[in-house]
């Protein structure tokens, strides 16, 4: 057994992707060199922002090539180590193609420790969505017990365990997001008031509402006008992460006109700080750890949904955009 | 003798501030109660910024009241001493009102050492603008050497500061402002390089030009769209102590409109930090410190104009707003 199938980006799509943006081919079993690994994939993350890579636009993360295997979130095992730091059978964490078997440089990949949770939650709750929920909170927002946070996207991936983590911290916790079904999720989850955006009348007025004490933390998932609303409300020292503008995404930056937040900032002496997951990727562990924890102590819920088969990933990931999975949508290679 | 005079705000000003908004009251001597000392006025600080709070508008310093005396900067003597925390002949910084002889507590007021600079400069370079300069720059903007560092209304007293500050630290030093006086001024002072907001044609083109390897450290004093431009040029990790916004000051916050920062500040990892000087009041003599030691190396360029006599406190204040001062403007108590 010297092939495999990787998947590769055969076109970009406009508008919704569709199958036929997808390539299947069969490859060599890439040989690892000195300081790498071969590694045989177990879990593969669809995402979201995936589509965004699609596209041939400039961001953090640059474009997925054409006629290159596409490349995301994989949970693998080692079978073959030229480096010292694995050994055959660790698991590793790793940005690796939609691909069989990949080899990657040792430093790249992040050992898992498969005792402390299953697999599959290193590429979800533990994994990139855990993991920003976590940095952006902690890190940058440094929630005190009894302070209000306000989370905007709220029942998204990442939104969703900010506000569960927030209320493990003590805080005050207000989710806005875009659907009655959403705000009724967030009770669930524990958050302590709820804004659905798109019925209330006046957002300004919801949120002094929600917020009699004001807002000490505002984890920004989405931009915009939301975040122009909650920016009326910070208390003096206010912090805010700034993990998303989801609102911004789909237009140009000369249609993203707001509020200047200067005033804002200096009359509060507010803190905004925006950041990507991987600035923090040197403190993955402790965050895996304390995630695993309050998981198994039932504090932060957590739901995936795994389809079986390589072959499956094209349906995996376009049932993202149907609304198909609940939770995290992940695919497990047999 | 127990009697003295002081500056009564009489009336609120409209425009540019005239002699009639001042009045001039003779009132007792107050007696110092426990914990407290007795002062008597040596500088007398007169700023623009005083201006605003003549205004009945709120900001983070509530507006003066009406009939009541004028507040400011001032370096004084304590005379008499109800506290352990000071002896008579000791010299103390507070903001303290415009008349002879002032009591405060203790705790509101900062210790100053004659033995390291005139007493005058600790209303100036060792002062608010010195201190706001060095904390905005050095506590948020952090730059390192060889970094790139725009400085916005530059030849300000605060901005000045900065630049200064920015070049003993090594780095590469841009100052934007709004004559080619001013720009001359900040060449003099060793800024690497300048641009005139007011004549620059394309302000995104000069801001890329004067900056090659982008923007570091964004020491924001104006807001607008200076900073909208600086903004678009942003490094990864940037810092951006936000200090001042002196183009929202006379406009409506519904006028105050630009380009959303979030999609920058996710891109770049970037932070925004509001702030006002007193955040740091407990480091006042750590900056006191490295800021004189800096004026005496002269590697800290500091003018001042000092006018004597209580009774010139007002016309003091006036000529600021008739670019009669060169550098800080001060008042000396007989």
């Amino acid at each position: 057994m010297s092939q495999q199938k990787q998947i590769q980006l055969a076109k970009r799509p406009k508008g919704l992707p569709t199958k036929d943006v997808f390539h299947f081919e069969t490859v060599d079993i890439p040989v690892p060199q000195d300081g790498e690994v071969l590694i045989q994939t177990k879990y593969v993350s669809v995402d979201p922002y995936m589509r965004g890579r699609m596209q041939d636009t400039k961001s953090y993360t640059p474009p997925f090539k054409l006629n290159e295997v596409i490349q995301g979130g994989v949970v693998g095992e080692v079978v073959e180590s030229k480096s010292p730091q694995f050994e055959k059978g660790d698991f590793v964490l790793g940005f690796l193609g939609w691909q069989e078997y990949s080899t990657a440089k040792a430093e790249s990949l992040t050992k898992i420790d498969p005792s402390i949770a299953p697999l599959s939650y290193y590429l979800g709750i533990l994994g990139m969505p855990g993991q920003t929920a976590y940095f952006g909170l902690l890190a940058i927002g440094q929630p005190k017990e009894g302070e209000t946070v306000v989370i905007s996207g709220a029942a998204g991936a990442v939104g969703s365990v900010v506000g569960q983590i927030a209320k493990i911290k003590g805080a005050h916790v207000v989710g806005i997001a875009g659907s009655d079904d959403k705000l009724a999720y967030l009770k669930e989850l524990g958050f302590d008031e709820t804004i659905n955006y798109k019925t209330t009348n006046d957002l300004n007025d919801a949120i002094e509402k929600a917020c009699p004490n004001g807002v000490d933390v505002y984890f920004d998932n989405v931009g915009g006008e939301i975040s122009d609303a909650v920016m009326n409300h910070l208390n003096r020292f206010a912090r805010i992460p700034v993990c998303g503008a989801i609102s911004s995404y789909n237009i140009s930056t000369s249609e993203d006109i707001g509020p200047r937040v200067q005033t804002k900032l200096i009359k509060t002496s507010a803190l905004m700080q925006g950041f990507i997951v991987a600035n923090y990727s040197d403190r993955f562990g402790e965050a895996a750890k304390d995630l695993a924890q309050w998981v198994k102590e039932d504090k932060l819920t957590y739901k995936e949904t795994i389809i079986e088969g390589f072959d499956n990933i094209p349906d995996a990931f376009l049932g993202l955009f149907k609304g198909e999975n609940v939770g995290k949508q992940l695919v497990k290679i047999s």
